[in-house]
């Protein structure tokens, strides 16, 4: 096990009508004047943005509006934000809906105190020293924006998808209510259960021995989002399962999971670039990557698959020849994507093996930007090597 | 699943040397002026001390010392902790050691700014407004104390053990070093293993349905918990295996296996009877009681038991008759407390029977005084032929 930190120091309020809450959470967290920050629509006939803004009128804070984030959320509209949040004096802002809102009310919160482009801070990743809060109310199972200390904005500028990482950005409370999540279609469901799983998988791909622990808890979510999902997809109005579920994408990114372990986070990096490039939900696209991923990997990783295999799936081990199991446990995650209506392949996805070479030249790599990822070191070969395994 | 407020803010840094950061830590959460509370003697011979003195020295904190804290921690050090904290202007509590250490310290912590007799605080258990900030540096992979936002008391005085909660008093940060646990006698080692078993067994005490993820998570930390135990008690030294023990004994107190449950927790109360009276170890009393418990309530609780039995033993279901199951799983339990070296019986604790109808009187009844717990509602009798079955 590695030496690590660990804090997770956001208040979480999970269970129905939590929103009623949002007054008295924002107050309590210091908030005066908060940005109230959404999507498309959904929030708005489902009746939730009015909910909130009455919580917030009990609680005496003022407020201003900015709607229109969209799925990959986008530089222009955070600049849009951080602008009206200085001529405001906003000193709240409130992320609602799914993962998009959230990273787009993270990055308006970097860049209100920042003296310069917030893209920079995505592009450059330097450490910072001020935010305004952030806090969230959460319509979507996924992405655990909620409680990571992670923001993924789109530059429609070269069309760049850049991750940035502060434990400033991570929010101060998330209000999680699980049956604001029923009216999900399945597909945007689906996406979002393959999110979690991917959030789980990338920090078990990991080669550090002696983390029993985190592999047990991560192989126990993993079962139990597999389980849910089945439920939900025949049942969306399954209150158990839709919390099962929201309060899982939560423990997936949290890093609960994570803790002493080196992570790979490769498929991520691999994924972004379709998400970019096509702009297909993240979730589908990392139905695609991972089994690729995975199969690419595995034979050098035979063990740690085939514990995967046994303990996700609860697959018999084949002494004789583990290498099997591995491969069985891979199938069935490919077969499980399906089954909850996730493409597996480029051609689903709408993505084209003739953009391959640029895939491959775009993916982000830190450092010398020659390899990617801890688990299995990858070249540009290898990455192309994946993509061309997901063309099927 | 039961709605829940979730809120685990403590800062954990977990690995070697990880007590060279104490001074930085101090710092960072606002201490100019330390007391370092401390037990009985292991923590000057193994050199702890004098490192965490270095660390601060090095950082330019001021502090003061004492030591002294028993197993059981008693009313009367915490008297004299607070009155040299107001003497001395302390502004932050370092508990050093084990569970006892680290209870003692939050009730010092409450104690300082409180205007009269912090027992009142214990007895009465109010809201309270204000502590002096506290951390931990952990010898001991028990109690949880290091995440907890609770602290266990035993007055002198008609020796009451009673429990108080508030989430000041969660540690601000907390060092965990694994190597620090090494030299625990394996007595020791075997009661923080059945305590933090117990922790988890107490949340997992619950009739709450869809619960799915909370009991797939906890039951996955038993199964770490009692696997990385067979290794230390061979192999004391292991750093992996402490490693992973250290962080289970947190994670199984932090709450992260209780949500979204109704709790029970009358195990530790009836325990807690055992260890005022008897002056054992809480996990040892344990390790008597929690058997009991178990086979008492298992009648009209099969399924819950053989799920366990299933789940953290990998017994096969008898589908015909899953009180079979249940039975081997709680058997399994009692053989595996035995096995780790602790009592399972009154006479091997040292108790005895001609006590119970003292103990049974004695055990602490929150509201009207008559029933305890939820999961198996105990009425006094039920509580006294739980005590008849310790006796074996």
């Amino acid at each position: 096990m590695l030496n690590f930190d660990f804090c997770s120091p956001t208040y979480f309020a999970f269970g129905k009508d939590t929103e009623e809450r949002t007054g008295e959470l924002v107050k309590r967290f210091g908030g005066s004047k908060v940005l109230i920050h959404y999507g498309e629509g959904s929030v708005e006939r489902s009746g939730l943005l009015n909910r909130v803004k009455k919580s917030l009128q009990e609680s005496e804070i003022e407020f201003v509006e900015l709607g229109g984030v969209q799925p990959n959320p986008r530089a222009s509209l955070v600049y849009e934000g951080i602008e009206l949040c200085r001529e405001e004096q906003v000193d709240f802002i409130l992320g609602v809906g799914g993962g998009s809102a959230v990273d787009s009310a993270k990055a308006i919160a970097v860049g209100v105190p920042y003296d310069g482009d917030f893209w920079d801070l995505y592009e450059q990743r330097p450490e910072i020293e001020e935010v305004i809060p952030v806090g969230t109310i959460i319509t979507l199972a996924a992405t655990g924006s909620e409680g990571s200390n992670s923001s993924v904005i789109t530059q429609e500028k070269g069309w760049k998808k850049y991750g940035f990482r502060s434990e400033l950005i991570r929010p101060v409370f998330s209000i999680m209510n699980p049956e604001l999540t029923y009216t999900l279609p399945p597909y945007q469901t689906a996406c979002g259960i393959v999110d979690m799983l991917s959030h789980i998988l990338e920090r078990y791909f990991s080669n550090t021995k002696e983390v029993d622990l985190t592999d047990r808890m991560s192989e126990a979510v993993m079962k139990s989002i597999i389980d849910n999902a089945f439920i939900v997809m025949n049942d969306p109005e399954n209150y158990g399962a839709r919390a099962n579920l929201m309060w899982a994408g939560n423990i997936a990114h949290n890093d609960t999971l994570g803790v002493g372990r080196e992570q790979d986070w490769s498929s991520h990096q691999i994924e972004h670039e379709l998400s970019a490039l096509y702009d297909v939900a993240h979730g589908a696209g990392l139905a695609v990557v991972l089994p690729a991923f995975m199969k690419f990997t595995m034979p050098k990783h035979v063990m740690r698959y085939a514990q995967l295999a046994n303990r996700v799936w609860n697959m018999d081990i084949n002494f004789e020849d583990p290498k099997q199991t591995a491969s069985k446990g891979i199938a069935a995650f490919e077969m499980f994507f399906k089954m909850i209506g996730m493409p597996t392949t480029f051609e689903e996805l709408g993505a084209k093996e003739e953009d391959i070479p640029q895939l491959t030249s775009k993916v982000r790599i830190k450092g010398d930007g020659e390899i990617l990822g801890f688990f299995e070191p990858l070249t540009r070969d290898d990455i192309r090597s994946i993509y061309q395994l997901c063309v099927g």
